[in-house]
């Protein structure tokens, strides 16, 4: 199930949720068994709770009703139950609640306050958005899956697990599940996607990197310039180490930084440059150099569930 | 197998090996199949190449062969071929070399330029010592994986892939073999061993700590404040955020947070205390949270291998 990008800002939801539903029932057709009722629509959409308007977003879904809410960073952490409750309410249940959360504490909170149909268990290999401290998916699921057992029953539920976070391909794919996870959630991966909507410049530079433990960083430099600073101040955004990263930490003035990236911007493609000069944001997680290849989304996939069915056989033929 | 860690000190490594040789021949006895070798003991040796002596190493483990000897941090990376061909000359390649890296550009000089034994894969999630910017595990082993595979041949084989950081028990041991490793190493769970050589204070703050991405913390003031600050500038050590790392993040001087961690040292178990007063160094992974119990050493070994093979059998009993 792909996901719509809502973020802080729907002014175009309406429209990409109808065009989605357009472009879509095409494939309802052929897989009634995974989404049977036709007033929803077959994709999610994810909101970052600090900015996205909450009564503006639940009159769109109450119209135009997708399969499930992604909330993400909330300001506080009861507007996760706010929300939840607000668009339940307007879609009548029909849109599923996903929550991701970073950290056991937060896990318990969500359960507890939300009942959300999934959680998504973000680990720190994650790009773009995360908490700036956090622990990686291998430690971090196991560890809040034992925390919500004595927290469900009693008309609690557990959620579907979702593991989110440096899953690349199959390999990741299987670990997760064996560790505990229910389903996978990708989106460095689909970077390299001909159905991506994002620039040359910055889909070159995905396919580029490779070492993600020490070619990206998770900070706060890529938000200042580009402007988008309202995340709580536990956030950052991982991205591929750039000359605007390395100027920042070098101790060159944030004014004159914003201004070569404004300079960079003006030159399209070409602002993602290789060897040092590129200044554009690269959003992308730690795997990122498992990227290879530019493919079709679903053809990615159709790969990611095959290779990992296989490394699960192969890793349970080893016993 | 377990490791003695000499670290950057031999001063008291061959008595430590000539007591673990008289201690473990009983248990040889029991296991000849895995160590059929007499003159060689069976256990391994752990080296940070930074600050260990070589030439005075290489004359103990002549007299004294231990099954391996793990190699980490280098001043510079060739200080790794130098060790390995010293050490495989002197114990006329009865030490076993393991190398423990922790980035693919790492891996891949280690194999080509030593062709280690044993390839030690460190993530991100690892307590103690590390590089301070890297990848957990899930990402970095399958990118690792796919490097070397061109790399081997003509000369070059492929060493055993040892994986470590963020495993405290079966499910992360299933992950880590579904991912392509061949084993496992454990630091953080053995801290509560009856067996470890650690103070009551340390190991009760390894077991209170929970939640350990925001937990713990990878950084040089725990170094600063130890004294140990002979380590190359990109490693830092992970360890539970206790009120040295408070005092040092809200500005307080180096000399001043060092005069408290002396007075701390002082009080004994109760520099680790509870309730943020604690100033002691607890050097623990992500994973600390999933530490629940004291146990016996072999138990905590022989679980894990249970659990993870039934871990390994569920995941592949979903397909």
């Amino acid at each position: 199930m792909g996901f719509v990008g809502a973020g802080s800002d729907v002014s175009t939801l309406r429209n990409e949720l109808k065009s989605a539903h357009l472009s879509l029932s095409q494939q309802r057709l052929t897989q009634p068994a995974l989404f049977p009722d036709p007033s929803i629509i077959p994709v999610g959409v994810g909101f970052l709770l600090w900015g996205a308007p909450l009564r503006e977003t639940v009159s769109i879904l109450a119209e135009h009703t997708p399969a499930a809410a992604w909330l993400f960073a909330p300001r506080q952490p009861s507007n996760l139950a706010t929300w939840t409750r607000e668009i339940r309410r307007a879609t009548q249940g029909k849109t599923k609640i996903w929550i991701q959360i970073g950290t056991v504490q937060e896990a318990v909170f969500a359960v507890r306050e939300c009942l959300p149909d999934v959680l998504v268990v973000q680990g720190q290999d994650a790009g773009g958005h995360g908490l700036e401290q956090g622990a990686g998916l291998l430690p971090l699921l196991p560890e809040v899956l034992d925390a919500l057992a004595p927290v469900v029953g009693n008309g609690i539920s557990m959620p579907q697990i979702v593991a989110a976070g440096g899953i690349i391909e199959g390999r990741g794919m299987a670990a997760a599940l064996t560790l505990g996870a229910q389903g996978v959630v990708l989106g460095t991966r689909y970077l390299a996607a001909h159905q991506a909507n994002l620039s040359k410049g910055y889909r070159d530079a995905v396919l580029r990197a490779q070492d993600g433990g020490v070619s990206t960083v998770r900070s706060k430099v890529y938000d200042t310039l580009r402007g988008t600073t309202g995340w709580p101040v536990q956030y950052g955004g991982r991205g591929v180490i750039n000359a605007s990263y390395k100027d920042a930490m070098a101790g060159l003035a944030m004014d004159e930084n914003k201004k070569r990236y404004e300079q960079a911007l003006k030159r399209g493609d070409a602002g993602w440059e290789e060897g040092g000069g590129g200044r554009l944001t690269t959003y992308a997680g730690t795997g990122v150099g498992l990227v290879k290849r530019l493919m079709d989304a679903g053809d990615i996939t159709r790969e990611i569930r095959e290779e990992g069915v296989a490394c699960l056989k192969r890793a349970a033929g080893k016993l």
